[in-house]
């Protein structure tokens, strides 16, 4: 899937941003490290943020609203909080022409084609679904990172009317910027991220609650060593754009939900009995494949991509 | 509580260890390093353990039984397995006499202070019991680290009849390694260490089993990111000392796990409403509170120790 190294580099005129926080912000400043582009115009809803942005050099020129962020970009990156993308959709559709490409940065995928589907219609084939695996426990312009998606992957979620061009485009200009881009479908990606992302942070937010919340709490977390700071580090997450992927992809994020639940059952039933064998051969089971587990490492089995 | 710098190191002519693994073979490392011990004999219940442990240059002397360590030493670290305390308190019993600074490394201590009192009787004065907040997710002689202790907490838990002299002696070892002396009672100190390192260790294991054992566990796996490798990183925790924990401290660990369960179920009640601003206000609390938490922090509000 990786570009050839001698193809020579994708190269944009103009990027129009929609929304300038971290992800949008980065996706910027990382086009123009490399080159890949002649100006970023970019809009947020905030005009004071908008105006930062332009002022930290993320952005060239400031835009008054979406649709003037579109105008005359031949790539556009829609980077709002996974619940705005309807809206968004809606503002700019009447400048969403072919040729030029359309993505997202939403962490959930099958609420953002649907959205896209219905705002789109026929132009939805413009619209190519991304999600980069990468971000912050911080937000905002200020952090913005032209590195932040290097050496990670971005799932593109493809659909039927997807223009293939476009698609091998939005491939190309991920591959520039250093990530590695893998396909599936919108269905796929929320089942696993719901699985790898989205329940840890609920756990994490539910379990650091519990801690903070109870009588002697704030004695309690000032025992806690380095086990404690990285489990709940995502527990610092930003609270909207959590609240927005936790609340659109909640079907798959309950089952999975579902299923920790009952291994968490299973130990504590074993803990119940006294079952030192049984609850030893269950620790055992996961941190043997923890242990054996590596961020990135591909996937030996085949599988569902 | 620290040490005057002015003040002399304390030092010891022998120290008695058994059980040569990661955090004794640690401590030896630490008073060696420091000059804070002329001779270290130590035990493994594994023949190979002892002499690797020589092989290595933790210990000098591999004694043959663990009363042998305890022999003419003026220190001694029992640092075994917490199921294995009460045996080797009973192992050693003989030669538990005033004057000698008796501690363990255990991470529970209500149970390691009863098997004590069983086994120790009238001699348990000479026993301080210790918890230092630190280890490695590997275990074993070969990852001994005298850097381990170094800026990192310890509680001490004493009862009634702990020998105030050997109680300074045992601050005072630990301090001259680096690390931060607490002392509070054993219920305490095993309430608030379910709640902040066993509770999370219980919620690891149980979430990864939950990703790995299911149909696409592999193909979700390698999709994982930092979030994810954070958040299971102390999933590959030792099974067999694990087991001991979560075994002996449970009933602690049970209540924490109700309390983790009740801000679980709210998170999801809110989700299943779809009432996004009070899911929004739930995660915010988190973050906040996670947000303003750092590790070794004192605390402002005083409180129980």
């Amino acid at each position: 899937m990786a570009r050839e190294k001698n193809e020579p580099a994708p190269m944009f005129t103009q990027l129009g941003l929609i929304g300038c926080g971290l992800m949008g912000g980065s996706f910027a400043l990382a086009l123009k490290r490399a080159g890949l582009v002649k100006r970023v115009v970019g809009y947020s809803k905030s005009p004071t943020t908008t105006e930062r942005a332009r002022a930290l050099g993320v952005i060239d020129v400031a835009a008054e609203s979406a649709l003037l962020a579109v105008s005359g970009s031949d790539i556009v990156l829609i980077a709002v909080p996974v619940a705005a993308s309807e809206a968004t959709f809606k503002a700019i559709r009447h400048l969403v022409e072919p040729g030029v490409l359309f993505m997202d940065v939403g962490s959930t995928k099958r609420d953002v084609v649907d959205a896209a589907r219905r705002a789109l219609k026929e132009r939805v084939g413009s619209f190519v679904p991304a999600h980069p695996i990468a971000g912050k426990e911080v937000a905002g312009i200020e952090h913005a990172d032209a590195l932040l998606y290097s050496g990670r992957q971005v799932i593109l979620t493809p659909m039927l009317q997807t223009d293939p061009v476009l698609l091998q485009k939005a491939t190309d200009v991920w591959s520039a910027i250093g990530s590695q881009v893998l396909k599936m479908s919108p269905e796929n990606h929320d089942a696993a991220f719901a699985a790898v992302s989205h329940l840890p942070h609920l756990l994490a937010f539910a379990y650091f609650s519990s801690v903070a919340k109870q009588p002697a709490g704030k004695d309690f977390l000032s025992l806690a060593g380095p086990g404690f700071r990285d489990f709940t580090r995502i527990a610092a997450s930003d609270a909207s754009v959590w609240r927005d992927i936790l609340m659109s992809n909640r079907e798959e994020i309950l089952k999975q939900s579902q299923r920790f639940r009952h291994q968490l059952d299973a130990l504590e039933h074993v803990m119940k009995l006294g079952n030192s064998e049984a609850l030893e051969d269950l620790i055992r089971s996961a941190s043997q494949a923890r242990s054996g587990w590596q961020m990135g490492a591909p996937n030996k089995s085949g599988g569902s991509r």
